[in-house]
């Protein structure tokens, strides 16, 4: 069997994303341990400084023009009852997103950021919504329980909606956050996380939005039942199909499109994470643009990190999804890069260094 | 003996400070719990939301208008070289905290905070520094070595320095955070964790700016002999006096005066949550208004934090002080706050709630 190519399109597209390094890591260095602060007690902030000089330079410029997408999908799975909340709250919160009435919404305006709501695969007709941007593949995937969510057209359909997204758009962002909206979504996550870290699903099932010990038990065999159909040659395409979601393989494609823009990408919590490891493992210089923001309630979560060797930069024991944590993450990195911006250095201040 | 009393300008603020009871708690929960998100899925966040309700009213307004108070002072302990800075460096960061160059400088901007630098009890001459606000008590304490650090009466004025730092300003601003600078303060604030918590100097000792075991076992040994002073019966500003520091006690005036005013206090690091605990010592309310940021790498933080019964919001391994973790928490807060003021209800959204 002869395995299956990456559609031309997305492959020039990840031929085309470089490798962060428009500044000198050890010169950054150096400029961080000459402003006027005891060298490394800025923890990780400095880190985080450290990355968005890469990304954008030294010093990196503000990162005020914010933009979190939030992308919607369907899942057939959640007719089986893997979450607490009925499939049509989906396309609810659509409109809520729109109407600007959700909780990404409120935290960013509180961040100062923008929130692009769009629909890659509701199971609804939304086209009378204004403000929700229109991009959907089709109503919702098919239910990973019994055959493959989407086919390997599909994901590529939604990965590349993904990148356009971003690149219609990558003149006036800055820098953008990775959001989620999708009933049943926590249980393709799991499916992807277990595909792309080997981990038993045991290990990475969780609560999502809040179930029952009865319904995690029926969850996890669900996942394992979807995993067994997935080739040990399965390629990402693959495993995307047979058990992603469309807003999954959309982030997929927000992430490529930031990295390809030369943008910073931060990811929210167990769904956006999963879909920055697969454009990961579609194109590894993805992860140079990549930032954890907040660990999740959701089990699987570190375990995504851990395969990205990322650190999340808070705990809040967020649970929502929406771009939420992403978006507090937002101006974190925004003092990591001013104060390589903006710092005075110890011989301009005037400072007088450590003792010997 | 008879027991010295607290001077009667300060007794009478403290009876001043009122509870935060703005809003009924259960009503903020009902709140909270009907906005369109899984109950609880918010996690800390919600608990702020809640704390801020108390403090301002449901719903909380905007916090927008931000000030960090970066208040400085010497150590006359500084000279028995507890720190790997020498003691100048206080009076040289005043200058660069007013000329816009230190890292809080560049983190207020980037949290959309200002910065009021307050001179409490530097020891040198900063009158020809504009833009610091000039409020020395005297040039550095004593060195609580050999010593009392400071006399009651010099407690005193620091603290109605800080508290009136508030109120000047108080219908200008709608949250504050509390920041230090003063070479040598780590050493002053392990005394005070020490004597308020009753836990050995070995557990709270720590490594400040960054010093040798030799200097580390030194920094122990004089915390050691000058807490061996501190009578059983010495009441807060007692120990202030004698291991405390003019900006620490500036401090206790700021959450004071802000407790006073019904405005949240965020803590920053070390420093700043001993002059914190010092003041709900003082007067019990003010831990309604209090919010710790971040969790320092100091060991001896997490113990006052445990004092407080106050939970950090982020562990970014921070260690400069300045009011640095403080400013990075403001917009958390703001997101905390911006829920309740503006996110759709299950109902008003027409969102599906949890199946049965």
């Amino acid at each position: 069997m002869t395995r299956p190519m990456v559609p031309e399109q997305l492959s020039s597209l990840i031929r085309t994303v470089g490798p962060a390094r428009r500044a000198n890591p050890a010169a950054v260095r150096a400029h961080l341990d000459d402003l006027t602060k005891p060298p490394g007690s800025l923890g990780h902030l400095e880190a985080l400084a450290l990355r968005l000089a890469l990304i954008y330079g030294d010093p990196p410029p503000p990162l005020g023009r914010r933009t979190v997408f939030v992308l919607a999908g369907d899942h057939g799975v959640a007719r089986q009852g893997v979450s607490a909340y009925p499939p049509e709250v989906t396309a609810q919160m659509c409109r809520n997103f729109a109407s600007g009435g959700a909780a990404i919404n409120a935290i960013a305006r509180a961040v100062g950021a923008d929130v692009v709501a769009v629909d890659v695969g509701v199971d609804a007709e939304l086209g009378d919504v204004p403000g929700l941007v229109h991009r959907k593949v089709r109503r919702g995937t098919r239910d990973l329980a019994c055959e493959p969510a989407l086919t390997r057209e599909e994901v590529n359909r939604a990965i590349l909606a993904g990148t356009e997204l971003v690149s219609e758009r990558a003149e006036r962002i800055d820098i953008v956050a990775l959001g989620d909206m999708g009933i049943g979504n926590t249980t393709a996550a799991t499916a992807l996380a277990a595909a792309f870290t080997g981990r038993p699903v045991a290990e990475l099932v969780g609560p999502g939005t809040g179930i029952s010990p009865e319904r995690l038990a029926h969850k996890r065999t669900l996942i394992e039942t979807a995993l067994g159909r997935v080739s040990p040659h399965a390629d990402v395409l693959d495993i995307l199909a047979e058990v992603g979601g469309l807003e999954i393989a959309g982030l997929v494609g927000i992430a490529l499109g930031a990295a390809r823009a030369g943008r910073a990408a931060v990811m929210d919590g167990f769904i956006a994470t999963a879909a920055a490891l697969a454009a990961v493992r579609l194109c590894p210089r993805v992860r140079d643009y990549l930032f954890a923001s907040h660990r999740s309630v959701e089990p699987g979560h570190i375990a995504l990190l851990d395969a990205l060797e990322l650190r999340p930069l808070f705990d809040l024991g967020l649970r929502l999804g929406e771009g939420t944590g992403a978006a507090l993450a937002l101006p974190i990195l925004e003092a990591g890069a001013a104060i390589l911006r903006e710092m005075a250095t110890f011989s301009s201040a005037g400072v007088s260094g450590p003792l010997s």
